[in-house]
């Protein structure tokens, strides 16, 4: 494994904001610009450009004062917070049946992260999820974070802002957003989803049976985090997983999510009969006390879906649903997760785990789209909403899939009316079946719709989706895409401060400084390849249209003003 | 140059459908699927799986039976129809006097394409446009095969549509579609951009000064067919235009359009200044007996809008509007394209030219998106749209460029309204401007949007927009992000028969038929090297989710139905 993997953006500096109401650091990055340099009537004028701050996702891995040891984790960022606010423990051992049998296991060692810690645990009696902070009226350092770390664009520019830490109180209280928080992953910067913040992005990795090592997943992580990825879930499904998911948690700078369905039927060795709401619920714990900051629950499949999917093109999709609706039917018992929500809910706000209600039904083809199954599960959806409330646990909702164009905004406004305005999180939508091989653009083109109309995140789609799992290149791709259309969503929602980017961007294009160009995008790197592979002059025109028919030279002719080269 | 330059499709067969007015045969692509096979209760079933018609592109590249000799081009598909109609006659000579004098230097006849054929015009007194014929109550040949190639999928599945001949007649009569097919262009199949039919894609080539060479304008032409280009535009602005297209056009199965300022502005050395009326109509003259279907015009750039740029973050970005721009103000006179607009209609009427009224003024940022000197400009075209209706010269109206998802709604609503229904032609729109290197994803996000709501015809951006000219891999990745927009929105509108690929797609999925979804898909040999690069397995599930978590082969198992490898 590489064991120094910074990673460095090009004109950019790490800067941190400091907290009015905590004693806080909000990592930024902060894009330098050149001048623009014209002569005017003769004269030479220089005028500066403004640095222009970003959100960044990438931790301390591009944090100069930082040595990144991949061995060691990540620094503990918000462990002082959770400890201060008094109402945790810390663990005499693991709780969970199966991480005890791991850590006992010698055999492992040389697969085991080194440094880990004993797991938090909220003390017998104490509420610590953030939403119960914020019904108590409490603005807590994460809150206060997340407002900055949303909002610093505009308060550079003093653009008036909706976004203050009591505003992101109000928003977590009311289960409009979430700030995904477990107490076990302190290594994560705080983040909100919701969908009067920010358009979020989720990236999924992970092994499965066939493929992959510790050391792929987790550059993979890193990787993801370089691109923009606001979240990432772990999807493995092969072996040591619990040992992969270790060395991810502790060197991820963002919340990481998974679906615990997937480990426990791993323990049955993938016999969907022998799985039982004991395995399942060690499995919770298990993964709560490594850090698992959401996690994927198909609560919503019930007994009585399964008739509706003789309508159906293509079944199921989502592997969860599929394997509870299997065993519903071999059972004949209705699902556990459901059966057993208020228990799961027990568990989860003893660390501040945030449920992510699983979209078992989801359709797989645009033929299967906003049919009555759909519907139907996101009903149960919209119960087990309000249930997780009761809990003080934070919630967001899964949702589809493939989705032609005209019938994403029925998704959206179904989902806020009947999950209570919880946050959507959904997966593209693709909004045509024809393009395998190119499914990261079918569902980009989906994705920035439904964001616009609300969705608060959304989960990325590669080119391989369909077709094989992804390498990095791949991820890449599926970031940046994802990346344009939640941008592109945060411009039509009008989020204060979004269009400052664009505008510099356009004005460097304007100003021939191909270098801001590239640095202002969201891709420095392929720009700056794509900008090399033609020959270039900088004489004020490119090799699109040669000398003669550069629209933006003439233009600038037009007043007299001609731009010079940098 | 590459002397058979075929294109082939896995699973295909190149098919003929009859026309019932004219002796016509439409090509279509028929691709043959592979039956499902399951174990139901034991026994082997085996259900047949239809072949799927689809609109095809690729012109005789793809008909086995045709021989392609780029050098002689290709087979003058309807040089008799347009014979036929007894209105047109074949001219002694070139009309213009540039024209004349490439054909007299020997120096070019290296370059010059071999077996050019004499131009053909109307005869004095006579109207030949397809709007024309149209007006009179008359249905075309032309008419009946784009009826037949839009509807073929229909017809064969009993679907009812509203597209059959006459209404394909009533369409053009109206303005709301065009059929572009120069008299002198025979090679070309006939297609109808409108927005009650298929949106249509075109793609963009051409060198610049600096780069690119005759033989590589072909290939990427045919390229660009193959992928799914329905017209072209050549924005060659280097040395020997003329030549370069001459040789696009007779090997060019689809409509090809310019912007013959780039041409006449070469002919004075890039001197704007020296720009003249007479220059540019020997241009036009020049191009309709070569065989360009469509000019690109920026007639409705006026004097009075310079002033007007003063709030713009990026001024001109199209190369044309900035062009006249700098003409009027150096000449402080109108555009000579709007002064002269009935005899440019006089002109293009002899050879069914159609016009596509350029957006000069298109904003070139987010920043200036949908700003006043744009719908300024928007309300000149459509002005300059009832003058070319009242010579019947068909007409499209072009339109932006960068456009926030929010300010979609209004280009489509005020172009449709300001423009009475011609036909929308929009370059994107880009819906963000801080990704370059990605720009066919940012804009086929928007290009998806603004087709849904009815423009006709979307003009692809490349990876390679704003950082350099695209090469045969970026126009492919162009085209199919395009094809993937255009059909999203031919779903979303539901035009008739749509879904039939995406639902025959789905089923292969479905049934794990790989090969099925490689043919079915809009680039198969990019699906299969994606799927190569996996390790697949032939039991019913694939690498991405390994055997215990394949939701497909779950779902199957719940019918007790499994599938079993092809």
């Amino acid at each position: 494994m590489q064991q120094n993997s910074k990673i460095t953006y090009p004109a950019s500096e790490k800067v941190f904001i400091s907290g009015k109401i905590y004693p806080i650091k909000v990592a930024m990055r902060r894009i330098k610009q050149f001048d623009t340099i014209e002569i005017e009537n003769g004269q030479r004028k220089v005028s500066p450009n403004p640095s222009i701050t970003i959100y960044d996702t990438s931790g301390p891995f591009s944090d100069p004062t930082i040595t990144i040891d991949l061995k060691k984790g990540l620094p503990r960022l918000r462990e002082s917070w959770i400890k201060e606010r008094a109402d945790v423990e810390q663990l005499p051992e693991i709780t969970s049946e199966y991480g005890r049998k791991r850590a006992a296991d010698a055999s492992l060692d040389a697969l085991r992260f080194q440094h880990i810690c004993l797991p938090y645990k909220a003390k017998s009696g104490k509420e610590i999820t953030q939403m119960y902070y914020a019904k108590q009226g409490i603005i807590t350092p994460e809150m206060e974070y997340v407002s900055i770390r949303e909002n610093q664009m505009n308060e550079e520019l003093g653009i008036e802002s909706h976004i203050t830490p009591e505003f992101v109180r109000q928003e977590v209280a009311a289960g409009r957003a979430i700030i995904p928080a477990n107490i076990n992953h302190p290594e994560a910067e705080p983040m909100i989803i919701g969908t009067n913040f920010l358009v979020k992005l989720n990236t999924n990795i992970g092994n499965s049976a066939m493929s992959s090592s510790i050391e792929e997943e987790v550059e993979k992580a890193v990787w993801s985090c370089k691109w923009g990825g606001d979240t990432l879930m772990d999807l493995s499904t092969g072996a040591n997983i619990h040992e992969t998911r270790e060395w991810i948690i502790r060197n991820c700078p963002v919340p990481m999510g998974t679906v615990p369905i997937y480990q426990a039927l791993e323990k049955v060795n993938g016999d969907v009969e022998a799985l039982t709401w004991e395995i399942y619920k060690d499995t919770l714990i298990e993964q709560c006390e490594q850090g698992v900051d959401y996690f994927t629950i198909h609560a919503g499949v019930l007994q009585a879906h399964e008739p509706m999917l003789k309508n159906r093109l293509t079944g199921i999709v989502s592997r969860g649903g599929s394997i509870l609706t299997k065993w519903c039917k071999t059972h004949k018992k209705e699902n556990f997760l459901y059966t057993h929500f208020d228990e799961i809910c027990d568990i989860l706000k003893a660390y501040d785990v945030a449920v992510s209600l699983g979209d078992g039904m989801r359709p797989g083809s645009i033929h299967d789209a906003n049919d009555a199954l759909q519907f139907a599960e996101l009903d149960v959806l919209g119960e087990l909403t309000l249930k997780a409330w009761k809990h003080n646990v934070q919630v967001i909702i899964e949702g589809p899939g493939h989705v032609p164009m005209h019938k994403i905004r029925e998704n959206m406004e179904l989902q806020k009316k009947v999950c209570h305005e919880a946050p959507f999180y959904t997966l593209g939508p693709l909004t045509t079946d024809i393009a395998p091989g190119y499914d990261h653009i079918t569902s980009a083109i989906g994705a920035a719709q439904i964001a616009w109309m609300g969705t608060a995140m959304i989960c990325y789609v590669t080119p391989k989706e369909h077709l094989g799992l992804p390498n990095k290149e791949d991820v890449r791709n599926g970031v940046i895409a994802y990346k344009i259309a939640a941008h592109a969503a945060d411009l039509a929602k009008g989020h204060p401060g979004a269009q400052v980017r664009d505008n510099a961007l356009s004005k460097a294009r304007y100003d021939f400084r191909w270098k801001d160009q590239f640095h202002l995008s969201l891709d420095p790197e392929r720009a700056l390849e794509y900008y090399k592979e033609g020959s270039h002059s900088d004489e004020g025109y490119c090799t699109m249209c040669g000398p003669n028919f550069c629209a933006m030279k003439l233009t600038r002719e037009l007043s007299d003003c001609v731009n010079a080269p940098e």
